[in-house]
């Protein structure tokens, strides 16, 4: 957690001093109080040195924003917190209090929504809009939806959907968060849009995977979300030639294969231009 | 081609002696008389062997299709058959005539119909139609609208469907033939699922490629397209276990990787899965 903090505090000391002109969250994890409150060790002092005030709704650190993790099942829960559903959700009270009062962004994921490592495919769509409305309560700014083991189907994530609608939960509260370990992370994503969510996560080069899940892929690629929104028409504010190479990059500095088909294919066809711009120049 | 023709003649023999419970066809690219001719030579003294009537409509051989391939542009259809698009219908008319005659099915191929690596994305839909109208009228049984280079998205391949449905050709009447480069396919494959069209292409850990565009990745993966469509509540007959073996089969003895994130996915599931077998039988 050393490294994370070293992190926070770079980013914080940087954007801070010159905003980025895109709102850009910065989303630290914090598994239990005491990674809060080593977060929170690095937020207080800068925020008292901003002198924010007490009074108003601003927040003290427009691009970073904290997040917890619940989950969807009991056995995920007692594998990835050590702890059942309901005693997190106690923890993650208090963390999303403390974090509210510090006038700090909290997100809050909700893990294995649409199929579950240990519990299987049949996720309780109830239950996991219990949890989100519990979080949402306890003052979390927005639920990210996780398919972490890449399990939902179409059908399964408009029921979902249509399930979290019920319960009267809003869907500009809502983020989804993808893997593509079975190449669905596109459709559903279709089908989240035709629902009214806006917000998707995504990793560059498809990075990320799930631990509990071998041989599986790692989130959605953000150039294939990119590509396909672009595609639909949609104003994403991402250039796909600047993410290609940066994926490129990355993947080269972790010597691991890039897993975006999109930014493959991209480098692909920008390489093959540029060969007959040199061979036409010659 | 000699390698394709032993195969041929081994499946007919294989299989016309013990059909086959479901319609499966195997397909051999013609691209021109001569090819068809090699065909036909196998094919005729086979037929003549099984004393099919001429007066009946029954297929000579029931699991063979020939199959002609043209182009949705100009460009593509020079370095691919190095004629023009015209041309290429002329010919294809004389191929697809004498299959008929024979008795034999036949399906024609267009390529390129939503992005063409000469002349970009920009591909005009009422050319395709009129093509696939050409190739209808000539007597093919389908048409296969191919997006070679994986350049369709969601908007262009209900713009490209609906210029079909316009010219007249019936939904019925058309395969679609996805390539997943850009990761597009299966969200390309709901919506001409929603146009109605039942008849999907794809290949077993996404083998094979585009040679004009470096980067590119194969068809779609029939592990993929079985994972979506049962998704989906369809019956594709097709069991997901036997295919990820044969996947991951064919991949090794290939030596290259296995494309499909299903194939992938649905393997590390499995040997997971025996691996807490064993665990639980110590």
């Amino acid at each position: 957690m050393a490294d994370s903090e070293d992190i926070m505090k770079h980013l914080i000391e940087t954007h801070e001093a010159n905003p980025p002109p895109n709102p850009i969250y910065y989303s630290f994890l914090v598994p239990n109080l005491r990674g809060f409150e080593n977060a929170f060790h690095i937020l207080e002092p800068l925020q008292v040195a901003k002198n924010a005030s007490d009074t108003t709704d601003e927040l003290a650190h427009p691009n970073i924003e904290l997040a917890v993790f619940a989950s969807a099942t009991e056995a995920f829960s007692q594998k990835n917190l050590n702890c059942s559903v309901a005693e997190s959700l106690q923890r993650f009270d208090q963390i999303i209090g403390k974090a509210k009062q510090a006038k700090v962004r909290i997100r809050a994921y909700i893990s294995v929504v649409l199929g579950c490592p240990y519990e299987g495919y049949d996720v309780n769509p109830h239950r996991v809009a219990e949890i989100a409305a519990s979080l949402l309560e306890s003052g979390a700014d927005e639920i990210a939806l996780g398919d972490t083991t890449g399990m939902g189907t179409v059908p399964r994530t408009a029921t979902l959907l249509n399930t979290m609608k019920s319960a009267g939960i809003r869907m500009e509260d809502l983020a989804m968060h993808f893997h593509d370990t079975y190449g669905q992370a596109l459709v559903n994503t279709a089908v989240s849009l035709e629902h009214g969510i806006r917000t998707f996560d995504a990793s560059i080069a498809g990075l990320g995977g799930c631990p509990f899940s071998p041989g599986a892929t790692g989130n959605v690629g953000t150039e294939d979300m990119v590509y396909f929104l672009e595609g639909l028409g949609m104003d994403t504010g991402v250039d796909l030639n600047g993410l290609a190479d940066v994926g490129e990059w990355i993947t080269e500095e972790l010597d691991v294969p890039n897993a975006s088909r999109v930014g493959k294919a991209w480098l692909g066809r920008r390489k093959l231009s540029e060969s007959q711009m040199r061979e036409q120049g010659a």
